[in-house]
């Protein structure tokens, strides 16, 4: 049995010897090699992230006290070491174990987590709630370098300082998120990494006076004076936590020792940890972009498995190409250049590319500048990740009326990512914006002709939204607003962006059962009236709607509330969506079939309708 | 004629000999004061904000050059020295100007303002148009310390010092933004302020050798190493900015000559400026916090006319009094305690009270984090801010079902304030957020009820929704969902909260026209089926939707839509709402109207509808 076989909880871990963490560290990195590359998923932040995690299950009782990930892809390991390795080839997939922590799947998950740069927000309320309550756990953060620039941990970090509550906030610095790191927080961390003397000298500083615990207090002046000298100028210690690091995020040992330490310290503490991505695995660690979040590779050589051509591509190249002449064009990412097909524009028209980090709020603002200034913005970003800029649109944007274009990638289901990932609240959120126009294109060609549209014919907030992956057979492509793709007389199914695919073969299917669905494809979602849509649901008397949205703000429930306003009298509806929006992970066409959105769910939906209604 | 009298521009501004700028500052303090007494308005900010604006319009050409101004509350000398002195008895008020810089009202108005902490972000994204188009404006940002606690402005900050973009981020600081400041950057800076020293060093280092350019530039490293022994350990500075401060924000020539010297710089400046806020006002100087936002008082004593009780100090008192028993409850706020009626609170139970500055985000993870470890976390935020708090909503509160309570204060029209302060996009986005349950209490006691219902009776997120000012003839309480409150035959009018008040006036209008109109009250908004709003409507066969919202995301809509799914027919229907949810400034009566959702404007809709349908 292998040392990895024998660990279901941190304490299990707890009772290794220390001459076999480095052998059980070896074992992790296998174990996940082995199985990332069959399933997909975060490797490089989980090989880099092997020691820290071990060290963490050493020094606390995950099952008790509460260690809060940040954006938590990087908690396979954690998973590995409590109760979850028999399942982990589940990892990902349709009713397996999520690749983000769940509080519903483990005791030791203390909190969801997706979305960068709560996690010392989380802790502390759980510090605060812990003292409050007299009870005795530790908290702590665990947060990378990519996530601190996001400004909800700047929020975090100077109330968790000003708190005094005893928490310890660990800084996993690897010098990258997803993207090479921007902006003074990272130049910061820089620095830093490069005055390594002073976390030596507080280990001996701590050694030689531990014993004499009245001199360790005398001292505690000489120590802030010192650290005062040997530590540069930095953020950190200017918020009032207590600085410790940094600390080589590969030494078990020296993990231990620290964590421990910041754990009895009984205020906050930070602890910067440097690491390096895709540690210990030569292609992840000379490639540790390609091996962030990747689909099956080979184990051996690494050679990932091609994905086929997606929306995002698609939409990069557009966009390059159009900036080619339109010297306007400012692309913006949120620390996603590659993921949102960016990463060629950056490469050309570098003077008119930003990433701005983690921070959708302030790209949003940024991007409202510009086109106050005349300039025209295109901020490409997940639709999940935007909800941190929703203020910004309706404050920054809209109120201006400014010509902002937004790229909302990752629109609808995206399957494996899960419930925090999901793009299915914009219809709702975007739809609140004041003036903003939602195109919805359902191909590539599509999605060409809409950019175009959005960026040179359109004015105001426009946001285009596409989703992950690649095309169905729909290959068309309408400059129009609303259109009618399939003529019926029974039935009239509405649908947006690719679910056309679904509407597609929903009414061959019903074909078959001798029902004649006619099919209305919506392209821009705006505060409008849909003439055509009407005329279709006043011909056939029958609407359903399917739509890979949540319930609330969905195009089905703004059609229903415009027939009723125009007196247009229905035999029968069905709002076909996904309800209030909670979604697991998995197969996207799985999850669709259980929310029954799916092409033989409408039809069978449309079907009932029509007997129901007698057709 | 008075100095301030011969002024309109930035132009004559820069005319004036040196020696009469503290005259015109003396005068614009007693223009200030005589005025803001009679509209009310933020008089404290403005008198600290004096010289500094004064010596803006020295160095800049606000015309031309794009001063971006944070919050915004703090421009009205800017206004008073760019043509609106003759239009400044009309502030604030209907058809008058407005209280925040708007760019419709002037050129020299560079963006929106209202919402805390964008302004460097919107002002790097003018700089960087500037430069793109190589164009040869100055752009600088004018932020409070209170804003500085926002993360949106280290998010701009670290992108602006990442940028190299020649800007100015001017930081005024007066130790407090409405409540005194929190959080590790308030003490950072508090820090900072006992170090006056570095600047006349830098004053006098430059006059030294600013004829000398080789040597100036060749001691550029002694600079940098000067700056490290004499300034604290500071984030500004770690950031990579270049900063320049403190200055004494009262002394127009020193301002002025440090803010030609940032401009000149060329690169991204932080220039830290110390105001007190009432500054040459007694009154305003020893309580700051009560003339912030303040309506008339007598310009002599300072005496402020009474404003009747509010919701908010009705919400203040009944939390209070719950958690004298109920040791589980913490309240929360974003730097608002006074506003939110919260400031009791604090006083009483401090331990349990959570002050978090300008960080709604961060308020809303933090009460998630207390939620999942067994406290009753209640945050106060006005409707309109907690926009910012939007995907924490939905990532840290409701997707694990946390019991977390929204006190959502200043919903609907707030008045005076405009557009950017109105909470008319809550039920829209909250309505977005999975599980979440909307309480719309309509009177002081229904409040005191609902509160009470939500901490204690209810699990999950739940939000309460309450507006600015008192209650109205309304003074009934209901734990209903839904209540009819007055029976009739014709037409269905469905409002909640004290829209409730405009339906009552409404109902008796129409009465007197032979029109009778049965009132459905609606009390908890969230996911559901309203049967008794749905009988009410089969009944009439007419529904009037009064709302003090916009229109996406609107009750009405989705009751049209329930309407339209059980097969309801209708005979017609009004959706009287905000629209798109762009409504400007003065007496909410008035704007009500102009938006034709106040009692006769109700009334003539459903008599038109009546008489359309053939009653």
């Amino acid at each position: 049995m292998s040392i990895l076989e024998s660990i279901s909880c941190s304490e299990d871990v707890k009772k290794l010897p220390e001459n076999v963490l480095d052998e059980l560290c070896g074992e992790i990195r296998g174990f996940l090699i082995e199985n990332v590359s069959k399933t997909g998923g975060h490797l490089a932040s989980n090989l880099g992230a092997v020691e820290l995690t071990v060290a963490l299950h050493r020094v606390y009782d995950t099952a008790r006290d509460r260690i809060v990930f940040d954006v938590g892809h990087q908690t396979y390991v954690h998973k590995i070491l409590t109760g979850r390795r028999e399942r982990f080839s589940t990892l990902r997939q349709y009713g397996g174990i999520s690749g983000f922590p769940k509080p519903c799947e483990a005791v030791d998950d203390a909190f969801v987590a997706g979305h960068a740069s709560n996690s010392v927000s989380v802790a502390l309320g759980m510090a605060k709630a812990r003292t409050l309550q007299g009870q005795a756990y530790s908290v702590a953060a665990v947060i990378g370098d990519g996530a601190m620039t996001g400004g909800l941990a700047y929020e975090g970090l100077t109330n968790a300082a000003a708190s005094g509550e005893p928490m310890v906030v660990i800084l996993n610095d690897n010098n990258m998120s997803i993207d090479p790191n921007v902006g003074g927080t990272a130049s910061l961390l820089q620095k830093m990494r490069v005055r390594p003397g002073y976390f030596e000298f507080k280990r001996f500083y701590r050694e030689a006076f531990s014993h004499t615990p009245g001199l360790y207090h005398f001292n505690h002046n000489v120590k802030e004076w010192v650290k005062s000298r040997v530590l540069p100028d930095n953020m950190l210690s200017a918020f009032g936590m207590e600085y410790m690091g940094p600390v080589d995020g590969h030494n078990v040992r020296q993990l231990e020792c620290v964590l421990r330490w910041a754990k009895e310290m009984q205020k906050p503490v930070l602890v910067h940890v440097i690491t390096k991505k895709g540690k210990g695995c030569t292609y992840a660690e000379e490639h540790p972009e390609l091996y962030h979040g990747v689909g099956p590779f080979d184990p051996e050589s690494g050679e990932i498995q091609n994905s086929g051509t997606s929306f995002s591509e698609i939409f990069g190249e557009k966009l390059c190409a159009m900036a080619e002449s339109n010297k306007k064009i400012v692309a913006i990412t949120a620390a996603m250049a590659s993921g949102t097909g960016l990463d060629q524009f950056a490469r050309r028209f570098p003077g008119r590319f930003v990433d701005t980090g983690i921070a959708e709020g302030h790209a949003a603002s940024f991007a409202a500048g510009m086109a106050k200034q005349g300039m025209i913005p295109v901020f490409a970003v997940y639709s999940s990740f935007l909800q941190r800029g929703f203020d910004m649109l309706i404050h920054d944007v809209s109120l201006l009326g400014l010509h902002v274009v937004f790229g909302v990638d990752r629109a609808g289901i995206v399957g494996s990512d899960g419930e925090t990932h999901h793009g299915i609240f914009d219809l709702s959120y975007l739809g609140t914006v004041p003036g903003m126009q939602i195109l919805c294109p359902a191909s590539f060609a599509e999605l060409r002709e809409h950019l175009e549209m959005a960026v040179t014919d359109m004015t105001g907030p426009v946001a285009l939204r596409y989703p992950r992956g690649g095309e169905g057979e729909y290959k068309m492509a309408s400059r129009e607003e609303e259109q009618i793709i399939r003529e019926g007389k029974d039935v009239t199914i509405v649908c947006c962006g690719i679910m056309v695919n679904e509407a597609l073969s929903a009414a061959r299917i019903l074909e078959d059962r001798g029902i004649s669905a006619e099919i209305v494809k919506i392209n821009l979602i705006a505060q409008k009236e849909y003439p055509l849509t009407m005329a279709s649901m006043q011909k056939t008397g029958r609407l359903v709607a399917a739509e890979e949205v949540c319930a609330a703000g969905c195009l089905g429930s703004r059609l229903l509330s415009g027939a009723c306003e125009q007196k247009i009298q229905l035999k029968g509806t069905r709002l076909l969506n996904l309800g209030k929006g909670i979604v697991a992970h998995g197969d996207r066409k799985l999850l669709m079939r259980d929310h029954g959105i799916e092409a033989e769910s409408i039809a069978k939906a449309a079907e009932e309708l029509c007997r129901q209604t007698k057709l």
